[in-house]
């Protein structure tokens, strides 16, 4: 098969330095010269402050562990002309006060404006609304807001952090809401787990936005919170860690047998962990059309969800000698050894940040193709997805929405790549679109 | 006294007409000179499109009312070379879409500053606060926000019109946050009024705040519900209506008083209304130290109540008899009528749109000062005291902390006026200090 898969770099540590240097030629390449002695690599080189015969620079290092770290601070001390100021984490820098907040779409510069927009004007507004409720999806935010809201029982692969331990992620997710398609998404934070107090606070709240995105919630509780939600509440409720991976999932594997000649509804899939998104995976391929699909799980209750959704449960061993399809979201690295593939497979090994098996260890023993979470990111769908189901006022989420923007992703998909950019605004429009039709035409049946 | 009250011309009907003339000199004179005709008094005016030989205007104009606008639309129908394309309202206009947006403080425009500020650098930022919570407040949001929470049972004048048609009200609140003090407050809506089940959800979704800003509930709920939600949380929670008002009537009195040599706390200040604002008003002069604080109300309850706290409850005859300052939050115009009044008396009539007494009225009747709510605005207030606590790391907002926010206000003061304008950013600064100085004070007793 001609792609290649999407194997990147590991991630190493990534820290910025900065370094007071005489403002003269030549004093750059000595401290660039000594770094790659050294044996780290140089990112980027920007100017944080000048001095009448000085710069401070702050140097971008890419480094192996702490260790590295460590051994480059010592080696720069006996740098003539040079010293180092400080060592910055860009990661926690990007942090500092938070990713997001809450901004003004109308300037405050004279009392007439403050008029217009709070008292007396905005009465005026308060009445049309109470005449209208309809009217607040155009004199309000509400019907461009999602509450991102999570108990922090599943996070990433960290597990059970708790809710402000999860912020961090909650805030990312809004930070892709906002960049990728104009959505204000509001984390809400809560330390509830069971599903009975979780329910009524996200109902008690509800009035404030026009959808609610479900995030890092464990199993099993994930799945009753999503159902009671989406049958309690007229606007679209969804659990992205269920589906915003599957229909990911969905459109590789689309894009993937398409070009191979196969037909996807055909094959066996196997998925390897029922949990949030493995279910979610199971009942996506379902609902396409894949008519075997085999899962495994070491908790007894997920196997037993698996086969009410119409699948089957079998060992790790059957699904890895039975399936020409393998997706993995166990959460244990290395799960999947070599010997376990068989030529010919599709292996989706999708734990963060450690696969279940590294791609290219998978396409050494002879598979089809291989993938793991860096590529399979479900960030290409949950804006889109939402941002469509707003625009067409959608009261819930369906299969044939996410269908739709399986569909959606798999036509925006460069020839060389088996999912396409996640920067790529014209993505997240087309799937925008793709959802909001499947609305008009699900209503029009 | 030298002091005139701040009293403004009625508000009237604005609107924008959006009109199409020859781009030739005495043009617009024309067209303004019939709009003098119409009786409409002109405000901005404003290109908003440009043809070959043509241009598009924008012309705010005050009017009396919709009778009003029907003439001057017909009037302006006889002009030749003129053509009204248009007629907006500004108001709906500063409201579409909403008022507010969450937005990324940080870019997203390559895939290593998102694997920055999302998978996989955030897991890194997310251990970090699962060991210490405390660094939270330097790596998320959550420290710089403010949830607006509201049930919509007691919005400005409009009484109980529901937590979705009071959302223009708390945009308006979140507006005047970030313009004023940066502060990300987030409007959370719910539809339950009674004090558990609104207890129960703040308390639920409070990890995500860095404090709780309640408005627009009704009393008696209002006093139960801060009560109960201050003991059990340990972020600080203020009613905005009950306190920031009192800060600001706090703030004004102290400032004319002095100016005119009368000592405060050996007044007779009378509360004419003991709803929310009523009864934090009655409450922060006693703990100022005003010695005879009497009230009424319709409501027994509510001079129970103010018993509790240390007042006389009386009838209104009563109170405008024995006070030297009267302050009105009853939301009934024309409750106080000029006969009342007696001369020398500090008359404070509150109630918005429409006050008690109109301010000229009093004054005529021989008042000392009147002024009604467009004065006094609690927008002075509750911007400061919200930063000032979040600066503080306080867990409470106490007496010391609201009385230092009315002596900034009053330092802020310019000679002419009794307040300062809320546009002034100083007064904002001046008040978060004075009221994160008081944490300080008091947290070293």
């Amino acid at each position: 098969m001609a792609m290649t898969s999407l194997v990147r770099p590991e991630a190493k540590i990534l820290r910025t330095f900065r370094v007071r240097v005489m403002d003269k030629p030549g004093y750059l390449g000595q401290i660039a010269t000594r770094l790659g002695e050294l044996g780290a690599n140089i990112g980027e080189i920007s100017i944080f402050a000048q001095g009448p015969d000085f710069l401070v620079r702050d140097i971008t290092l890419y480094l192996d562990d702490d260790n590295h770290l460590n051994h480059v601070v010592e080696g720069l001390k006996t740098l003539a002309n040079a010293s180092l100021e400080a060592v910055i984490d860009p990661v926690e820098q990007a942090h500092e006060g938070g990713k997001i907040a809450i901004r003004s779409k109308v300037p405050l510069t004279s009392i007439a404006e403050m008029r217009k927009i709070y008292t007396p004007g905005v009465a005026q507004i308060c009445k049309l609304i109470q005449q209208d409720i309809s009217t607040s999806r155009t004199y309000t935010a509400i019907g461009n807001s999602v509450a991102v809201v999570t108990n922090g029982t599943a996070v990433l692969g960290l597990g059970n952090i708790g809710a402000v331990a999860g912020m961090p992620v909650m805030e990312g997710k809004s930070v892709l809401y906002e960049q990728l398609v104009g959505i204000s998404a509001i984390p809400i934070l809560m330390n509830n787990t069971d599903v009975e107090s979780v329910v009524a606070t996200v109902k008690a709240i509800a009035p404030t936005f026009g959808a609610i995105h479900l995030e890092d919630i464990a199993a099993p509780e994930c799945f009753e919170i999503e159902r009671r939600l989406q049958e309690e509440l007229d606007i679209p409720v969804l659990h992205d860690d269920q589906h915003a991976t599957a229909v990911v999932v969905l459109a590789a594997l689309i894009t993937i047998t398409q070009r191979n000649g196969v037909d996807l509804t055909a094959s066996k899939v196997g998925i390897i962990g029922l949990g949030a998104a493995g279910s979610g995976i199971a009942q996506l391929l379902l609902s396409y059309g894949v008519k075997a699909v085999y899962g495994t799980d070491i908790r007894e209750p997920a196997k037993q969800r698996l086969a009410t959704l119409g699948g089957t449960a079998m060992t790790l061993a059957e699904i890895m000698n039975k399936s020409d399809v393998v997706v993995a979201t166990t959460g244990k690295p290395g799960l999947i050894t070599p010997e376990m593939i068989r030529p010919g497979q599709v292996i989706l090994a999708l734990s963060n940040p450690d696969p279940e098996i590294k791609p290219e260890e998978a396409m050494k023993r002879g598979a089809l193709f291989a993938a793991d979470g860096r590529t399979i990111n479900n960030a290409l769908s949950f804006p889109g997805l939402f941002r469509g189901a707003l625009r067409a006022h959608a009261t819930h989420f369906t299969d044939a929405m996410k269908l739709a923007a399986a569909h959606a992703i798999c036509g925006q998909t460069k020839m060389d790549n088996i999912v396409p950019s996640i920067l790529d605004r014209e993505v997240h429009e087309s799937v925008s679109n793709a959802v909001a039709n499947a609305v008009y035409l699900e209503s029009n049946l």
